[in-house]
């Protein structure tokens, strides 16, 4: 029977994925890798931050599959043999990413912050309607996840541009793309969502020389990778007060520190890392379709490309 | 010269309405209402909660048209004469609307309450993924925007139902219908939108009735009329765990007085009638439009029905 191993950062996570994947794969032996332990001679792994010790104990890997959309810990990990890696395409996580984005945008374009606090004192203060040209939203990042924000934020009014390496259309965005059209797309935005793969081009992109190139009374909101952003950058134009607001998923280093300046900051918002969480059945449902799809000698689609690293 | 009076509430707001509405009807004469002032025999009349004086002193009126969509104000007032009122047809308001649930579902459904009070904490805790078939969400009046709204929030991932007074099919909605079905509707919702007509039929909808047909830990979110609440009715709900929460745009005296116990009541957001604003330039182009075709003996969309009150 051939055999498939599972491997994450967290034993009771590994458990938890074991227990979903091998009845969607009846025909294969999952096991779950423990540091130490003997090879059992996988010919696929199942990985979500896995110890590097995978790849020196099981080397009969034929193909590797994360647990998610953002390939960068695992190709950073030492010893990663070179064979196919992929990713999960979406699996639930677009609508989730769109659902985020529209709760924390209008919870300042809408005035629902404002509202909230207005009736800690029994206030009744209706503001004008919203002038959403005021508004103008920019996605940094045009995948899967990044089109269809892009897309679901259009959809309610909002002036909304993207950004991609490569030139792109997409219906009701304005698109613009490489390092020469990066800042006409900051000057036009307000607010910046980040949903770029996090490269060697793209870590510390969010730094002083972006957020100064945003419209003023900017709003920041990553829900891509921590390293995206520069925090003392960050954590500055907010202090200046050239940037309004940061609406922050993911950090540095997870869990963010409980002595960190972003947890108390009067104009940031956390979120512990779920902008979207992976959907198991969806999850199941990509992987084991792939694996038998490569068992049969047919190509698989979430191929990740190590030369752009997603 | 053909004459336009405008009439609304407020001074100021005539005012403002009087100087977006003339440049876009140049070949018509506007002028604002003052009760006491003599008539000036006006053809048409744009209104917002206008007095009831104004039908005793303008008797030449042809026709109205209401600067909202919901016409409760309007078809209440005594001495309204038996002329077409039109009122408009989403002006902006229905993406306004899904923006709004939106927010206030994701508040709940995805934990961004909980989240934002960990945050004052310093406390990292991720939740598990959304489980979408544990918020179904029914959304009751399938207008246009009951309709556009129910669609939105399907579109997210929530298995959706409408509920209206007659029969209709609408892709990716699961609907209902009339009395006979609405016990069933309520059933299966446990996030309930509305988004009906106030007519007398409506009238006090949001009993104790209602509320314990829902399933356990529901969501109330009305954003159409105030009076379609027994407030009673919802408080004890609430008090009772019955209800989770509500989520409050309209009420039966706006504005809410500050002595009301929704102000600081830990279960319910408020916000003063925002939900969804008319935005001028929508109103300024349907409006426009309308009167021009009636001046050519052409049939405007927008009529509304007296005897089903929208």
């Amino acid at each position: 029977m051939t055999k498939i191993i599972v491997a994450t950062a967290q034993p009771e996570t590994t458990r938890r994925w074991l227990g979903v994947m091998q009845p969607a794969l009846p025909e294969f032996e999952l096991s779950a890798f423990q540091p130490g332990q003997a090879a059992c001679g996988a010919k696929y792994a199942i990985v979500w931050g896995p110890p590097a010790e995978l790849f020196q104990v099981e080397t009969q890997l034929e193909a590797i599959f994360n647990l998610g959309a953002g390939v960068d810990a695992i190709l950073g990990l030492p010893g990663l043999p070179d064979i196919p890696v992929y990713r999960l395409e979406d699996a639930g996580m677009a609508p989730q990413m769109a659902e985020y984005v529209i709760h924390y945008l209008s919870l300042y374009s809408r005035g629902f912050e404002e509202y909230a606090l207005r009736q800690k004192q029994s206030v009744w203060t209706p503001k004008q309607g919203i002038d959403y040209a005021r508004w103008p939203v920019g996605v940094m990042g045009l995948g899967q996840l990044g089109t269809h924000v892009a897309k679901a934020v259009a959809a309610l009014g909002y002036p909304t541009a993207g950004w991609a390496r490569s030139p792109r259309e997409e219906e009701g965005i304005e698109t613009f793309h490489g390092n020469d059209q990066f800042k006409q797309f900051l000057a036009r935005t307000r607010v910046l969502v980040n949903l770029l793969p996090l490269t060697t081009h793209t870590r510390g992109i969010i730094n002083s020389d972006l957020l100064r190139s945003l419209m003023p009374e900017a709003v920041v909101i990553n829900i891509a990778r921590g390293a995206h952003v520069v925090d003392d950058d960050l954590l500055a134009a907010l202090d200046a007060g050239k940037v309004k607001a940061a609406v922050l998923d993911v950090f540095n280093q997870e869990p963010l520190p409980s002595d960190h300046p972003y947890w108390l900051h009067p104009k940031v918002k956390i979120t512990p890392h779920v902008a979207a969480v992976t959907l198991e059945s969806d999850a199941v449902e990509q992987i084991s379709r792939r694996i038998r799809l490569l068992e049969e000698g047919k190509p698989a689609s979430g191929l990740v490309r190590r030369d752009t690293g997603y």
